[in-house]
């Protein structure tokens, strides 16, 4: 096993050294308010050792982390049917771009795309009495940490400004493609989004995909397959029009959100979350990506 | 003058003679329960008088005519500026495109796709106390009829199912270029839509394009120059991806609605509406389509 | 009638007062050495009257505007099968884009962007058995002026440089659309592209579209039919995705060139062509633009 | 270590068991006449252990397998330069796409699209005096097969048809990314192509991959991050749009050819190739990638 510990403490001596130019997400307050040169990195083993640097233990929003989140809680429960509402084909487009989804017919390429992802949201709307509170406890359980909690005021800013989703939403129910109150879809999209955790807590809830599917306790979340497909669609969609670059670069599946977080697996051997605001021109954070190539080019186990 | 009457037998025994195949429209019930084979044309010469054929009394649904109708209430008021929120190109592109009006950022490229007269929507309800009031009379008073109604079923159908419009509102709105709530916005556009009108009454409404926009009483409700500006668009953006088409086989500035009206001007000379409920592929009436083509071919007097 | 020598005075004061900033087209030295801030114009009009100011009598190259007389010279013989190979729709977007052409399966929009002139050239080589001489005389015959050339040097360059419209060809050879060696093709196009001509003649070759497809002879080259309908193409499809703008600015069906000519006419009024070499940023002469939208403000007589 | 011969008979009789009805590629003939039915399958381990089935031994067009063969060959010598040529990310789109080339200023998406392979012949051009001699010697070294061959019929019917890849070629020589004669691109582009391989000795050559970039004889050919690269870019562009679901569904670095075949790697753990020329709708091997995704299945070793 590589000595996890140097190894992370390189990465945060090297981020010291490197000025990230990048800006922090501004389109709502609580996202822009956040003090950006933070860094924070955790990662955790499959024998269950965890190693951490910098701020590592501070709360920032998850934001299009929880995306894999919602993908898990419905692959839990549903089957197959899932993939004739929603692809698995990166989308080759930003984040937010309808002409794919009206050329596609209301068929999000990919549930890591916002597209998506709402209609991950929909469904579980469809599968859930109450599916934010049964959110909220499906990743304290995945987690293993009681007081993961919504960020109230980051969801109700982002259900303010959320014209392009509201946008897709319209666009794939006159599809047929979303089946419940378009505002419902939306409430409880922007709840997922605003959850806070640290690198600590979302390294331990990722530990699910890199166990293949299993809690620590051995409790089967996932069968070995599901698990296996959730890692190989953030392997090919987890990072927009930059999932590519990720895949070139640091070579594991992970997924970011514009809170600039960055969480990845190494199946079999550790999951890891970095965490900077500053972003990158495609909305990734600038020194997580590079703290996470820095990993893998220093232990030189990506999963190629 | 050529014999505007025979013209219109003529083009009135043909349309009998020859079976139209399209399908009458059939998103909401109001649209799909007419009967798909009635057929009705009305000409009114810039000297006022008045030819008509067939069904030329029958009210229908004026569906997207009424979108040269708010152009022509914005104009009557209002100066270049609209030109900042909307443009005068020919989309090429089917009428609920969402592609371009992303890539355009949000700024419609005419007033005659949905997205552009949801914008002179918007502009009105900036204008006006009143809109809806203000826009039935407005049209009371260019047509000269007093009873001009909107369809309440007509227009809570359209709302129903207005996800396209809903979308591209939202898309807008993310971009700036929508100023009012969403639901206003829609609610006003639906009705404009479900304005009933005859063959009769649109070709009145629409001489004020055909007299360089004066009312037969000589009152001036539009600048030459607005008229004429009118008149090019209809040219060149009338009939969505058709528009084309149109221009080359008529010749004429005109508008097309999927209640299968046509309205069409030639300035100077004559204004004309023809209507028959069943589409072809591209959502404009077939008959009336053949109907005006055979109208310049026998008087020869296209603008061209 | 209006006073056009008074209102070509007009349009030359006032050219000379106001400042174009527009480049001279630079992809070729031939054009790119022309002197930038020449402007001339000539009006010609139905009753055989010549009207001109400034550098009317320059030659200049006439680049696009000879796809009008390209399709004028096919249309002279052939009927509407024409139209199965080529459209009669705007593009809506720039004139050199492949996506529309992809995505049509190879038939190009309209006979004025450069893949619809292609087509054209192409199915001129198979009618005709020296194309590049026998469309040199059928330009003579129309213009009346029998000393009209091609610029070899500008032709050559246009070879060296053809990427774009090499790629065209390519692309609807493999959809079945180009049916002569692609190498030909672009010869016989840049050959066309290259005739150099003065305002003064060129406005003569266009008085063919403003008579309604007569020469002065009286002898007939096109239908009034066909004549009618390739003004109805200028309208809608002659300045690439600024033709909305022209017809809304100016009202009158025209064609220009990035050498900084343009053609229009006012049917059964006048030919007119302006000409002055600083393009704007879509690739139409800012001054000729200007001088034209003037001459139809002035006279009050566009076609609408 | 599985048993990995009992798990190819179990694909192979199932593949018998199961029809296929996919086509075989028909552009030319030299891949039109190929028997559809047949089937093989080779697997190597990195312990140097061969496994096959079926048709392992026939000789097929390995057609765009080639396109990881000739990237490899660019990247056994040059450095990062290279992806200032091309890109890293999914196309998105079908594999003739001109549509993102355009918009995205002649820089290929991937390597493993067309337009991308074009740019590597282009840049392997400059780089070789001899370079269609010297691919079949870096082909023959890395396989350790002393005879492979260019199949010249097949090279030259691919010539004759190659309107799309000229069309791309022109378009990128026009934004400056192709520096040789497009004819000398296609020429050598073609020739790798037309290589016929084996089930068996493709899966010697791709050992390459499977190997980090070193020969059975511990000659260094790539460096591990390279060959760690290469297969990350085979993991999302290798299947051109339908890289995404070979990568959910399979799990694997892998790359098609309309050949029929499929080769891919387990990093560490085997090469291996399918064969069979039957197509799905999205051009690769309908059975090869039943059979591929069988053997993850039964292993449960995919990468993730």
């Amino acid at each position: 096993m590589p000595d996890y510990q140097a190894i992370l403490q390189d990465i945060h001596s090297r981020n010291l050294a490197e000025k990230s130019d990048g800006q922090v997400a501004s389109y709502i307050p609580g996202l822009a308010q956040v003090s950006p040169d933070q860094f924070g990195i955790h990662l955790r083993t499959a024998s269950g050792e965890d190693f951490s640097m910098g701020d590592s233990e501070t709360q920032f929003s998850i934001q299009s982390i929880s995306k894999v989140l919602l993908l898990a809680m419905v692959a839990s429960t549903e089957g197959d049917e899932i993939w004739e509402r929603v692809g698995v084909e990166a989308s080759g487009d930003p984040f937010n771009s309808l002409v794919q989804l009206e050329y596609e017919k209301g068929i999000p390429r990919n549930p890591f795309i916002n597209a998506g992802a709402l209609v991950i949201c929909d469904i579980l709307l469809g599968l859930y009495d109450d599916p934010e509170s049964d959110f909220l406890n499906f990743v304290r359980q995945i987690s293993g940490i009681p007081d993961v909690r919504y960020d109230q005021s980051v969801a109700e800013s982002e259900r303010e400004v959320a014209f392009q989703n509201l946008a897709m939403l319209n666009l794939m129910k006159g599809f047929g493609n979303i089946h419940h109150e378009v505002d419902a879809v939306i409430r409880f999209y922007c709840a997922a989004c605003s959850i806070s955790m640290s690198c600590h807590g979302l390294t331990h809830a990722f530990a699910l995909f890199m166990n293949h599917g299993k809690l620590d306790s051995g409790e089967e979340i996932l069968t070995i397959n599901k698990a296996k497909r959730i890692n190989a669609l953030m392997q090919t969609c987890g990072f927009y029009d930059e999932s590519g670059e990720f895949s070139f670069c640091v070579g594991l599946p992970g997924k970011s959100g514009v809170g600039g977080g960055i969480a990845a697996v190494n199946p079999g051997r550790y999951s890891v979350v970095a965490w900077s605001p500053r972003l990158n021109a495609k909305g990734n954070s600038a020194a997580g990506l590079r703290a996470l190539r820095r990993l893998t080019d220093l232990t030189g186990n990506s999963i190629f």
